[in-house]
């Protein structure tokens, strides 16, 4: 086509494409999600349909970029890991953030009657991206051990706070001063001794988040034999030790 | 809240903050568009509840964000134009970036059915986004200019293409073909001569694209009285020459 | 030549274009220069010999960068202005910073024993820069006035410091007292009242620094006549005021 | 101090810390050095006293920069390696390219007469720099390599043209057109048959270019004993094979 005497404009817009040999990291973040569970009477401390929405919509991102070798995901936040010789979008920052961003939220409205039947979003809720780069196994699994801590810092807060109003009858700032100090083995104990609760015995999928990665599982064929096929499973396990890692050693070696 | 040894993973982040005293283009791009449009039945040349829905989608943002002073949409694109002097996100081009494209995305399929009340979309749409800078005014004066010449551009052939094909009865090859090496004035004088379609009379809407701007409207009130109110009006007219921004000239200066 | 298996490492380079139409401030800092000054016996507070070789090596660097419109230099400092639409280095920030850091410490190193004949510099002096944009008029202006400002600022403080010093008889330390909190009405009032010094005559090429531009100047020829020729030029003027913006506008006008 | 209304424009710096966890190298390259070393009568087709002079300027940048644990130079360039974790000037880009490439340049003409007693530069020379990134100790390796395998390429090339010049007579055109197409062999080929030089016997500072890594070596105490100090040394030793990393495993560890 044509081209008009104000195509300069194009060279202002700038190459940023990412360090090669380079993991890089999409993390999407809920905006304002405190406000949005609760008006959306999301069940405290945590709403298991609305987790199992992100987790839906974590899925379609992952089935569109092949490249995201596994996702981790908790209360309104995802991470999507590219492998680090990754070529989507020749690695260029913003494609990946915005993408993955924008089908994200997507996806979000688009399965929210699935998980929401009676219930119609009150305006469209949006989630901010952005790209990090970790160059060594180590620092990635760092990072998703940063993001693993945190969902377990807050669940064990969470869980005892919403405990102490909804079962122990406190108000909201009764509750908050009770743990204000308080270590994880008060709350335990606080969870045990009050309301009967184990906490390590609550729901995995809560205390430990989810994770996404690619299985072989098998398939039932017509004939009623079987087949492999590579699908999207949610893994509700420690990625913060050993063990993930050493059964999982595909994940970060080069393919 | 307790913080983890992993905590140390966040310098890996970088500050993205622009240039300041620099106008501040995100633009949001339907990803896969051609294919999007046909599948849900879009019509051709131009589907006006899907320009509608993307003008609806593109408000949603302007509302959100006090400091983009003008939009400019056209096919399935829009561009928000930040102030110079902005402060929203500190000015972090990832930040800007994610939300718009985030909102712009949440609200296209949020108010879908509005536009296209008997059809369901297939799956989630998707807009990528990117943040530019321009530091003059009449660097973003032509970026402007940039995406209207486009428009008419496209839609003058897409306009002669689809009259060849739809009333002209050819096939879409044929009709490439006959277009191909054409100037303005050929498709003009095809229009004209075989389908009687005077270019210059189509809806302005799809000539111009829109333009998404504040204005001082009267309100009516309870008492029968009427009150100015800021509010965000759509307009479909030429942002290339000089009389739109002799007329709006609180655009391109500081507030 | 042939290429080994090892250039793709060239792909970590990153693309630094500086954004389009905006001033490229190039400033070099001396790196340690109390220290080394102290050990190769500048006068105090100010070395005439010293800020003229600095004035010198600027000068090489504005011979050899055609684009640098104006340069700006105060105490172990120097800032280059680069034209707004410079496609020096295809305007590569590195590249210009680097390029003009390198040529600065050359030059001072080169024409050194010019102005110190007597001694030789004990080690090689460092110079450190960074390219810094600024989008308007305004901006570049105003930096400007920043470094000038600067200049007065320390000056006025040093030529009183060193006056209680030198001709009062004070310690450092004693002076540096007297003059904790002074405005710099209080330092005028010193240096008239104790010691007969007034700051407004002092040397300006002190009080204002350098300015380097580009003038036309008559020059002899061999048959008697004059011709103009572009020439470099040293002033000590005020670059804070409108006047020298007034009477030089070719400086902030595209050429 | 006080601080002038014009501070504002601090905000206008950008920055550019580089990634953590990452190889840093700067590359320092002569600006123009084929005209510069013409004019300064260098020896065909090497000459050590050049080098030699190149290989001081780089021992003092080594010597400031503890975090700089191996340097690698070849004709007019040389490469400073910063170790992963160094925190040196924050990491920020600009500051770390601009003074190692100030110090090299400042070196090399402070040193300059050391090595060239008889000849006054006819100008200041010029080196621009660069930083790059490197994740992995493969990638950093491979960077080496890259400049070394370059070394090799270039030197014995050089090495074949100039000896066709000097000693078979032809002119630099003649001598061009007959290694245009050569692989190595045909140039090791002309060298030996023509020439009786056999290339792996000429030195292999000239082969090789100039590792600088800091040893411990043994200094003569005034008591006639003898004591370890860390020290700057220079190899001329191959850097692609398996066996330099191998005997100097501490270079690509943590320290």
């Amino acid at each position: 086509m044509a081209k008009s005497k104000f195509e300069y404009v194009r060279l202002f817009e700038v190459d940023d494409r990412c360090l090669p040999n380079t993991w890089i990291v999409v993390r999407v973040d809920g905006k304002g999600f405190h406000k949005f569970s609760t008006e959306h009477g999301y069940e405290k401390p945590n709403d298991i349909k609305a987790l199992s929405l992100m987790n839906r919509a974590a899925t379609s991102v992952m089935e569109e970029f092949k490249d995201i070798c596994l996702a981790y995901g908790q209360s309104d936040e995802y991470s999507f890991v590219f492998r680090k010789e990754t070529q989507a979008y020749s690695r260029r920052s913003a494609k990946l953030s915005t993408n993955v961003c924008s089908l994200f939220t997507s996806a979000f409205v688009y399965y929210w009657n699935e998980y929401f039947p009676t219930i119609k979003p009150r305006y469209p809720p949006v989630f901010d991206g952005r790209t990090v780069l970790y160059p060594s196994n180590q620092n990635i699994r760092d990072y998703l051990s940063w993001r693993q801590a945190d969902c377990h810092i807050n669940n064990l807060y969470n869980t005892t706070f919403w405990a102490l109003i909804l079962k122990g009858g406190l108000t909201p700032t009764e509750a908050e001063n009770k743990l204000k100090g308080t270590l994880s083995g008060d709350k335990n104990e606080i969870l045990f001794s009050q309301f009967a609760i184990n906490y390590n015995t609550e729901p995995e999928m809560l205390r430990k988040g989810t994770v996404l990665v690619r299985r072989k599982v098998a398939v039932a064929l017509p004939n009623g034999g079987t087949r492999e096929k590579s699908q999207i499973v949610q893994e509700h396990v420690d990625i913060i030790g050993d063990e993930f890692w050493n059964t999982n050693t595909h994940l970060l070696t080069l393919t």
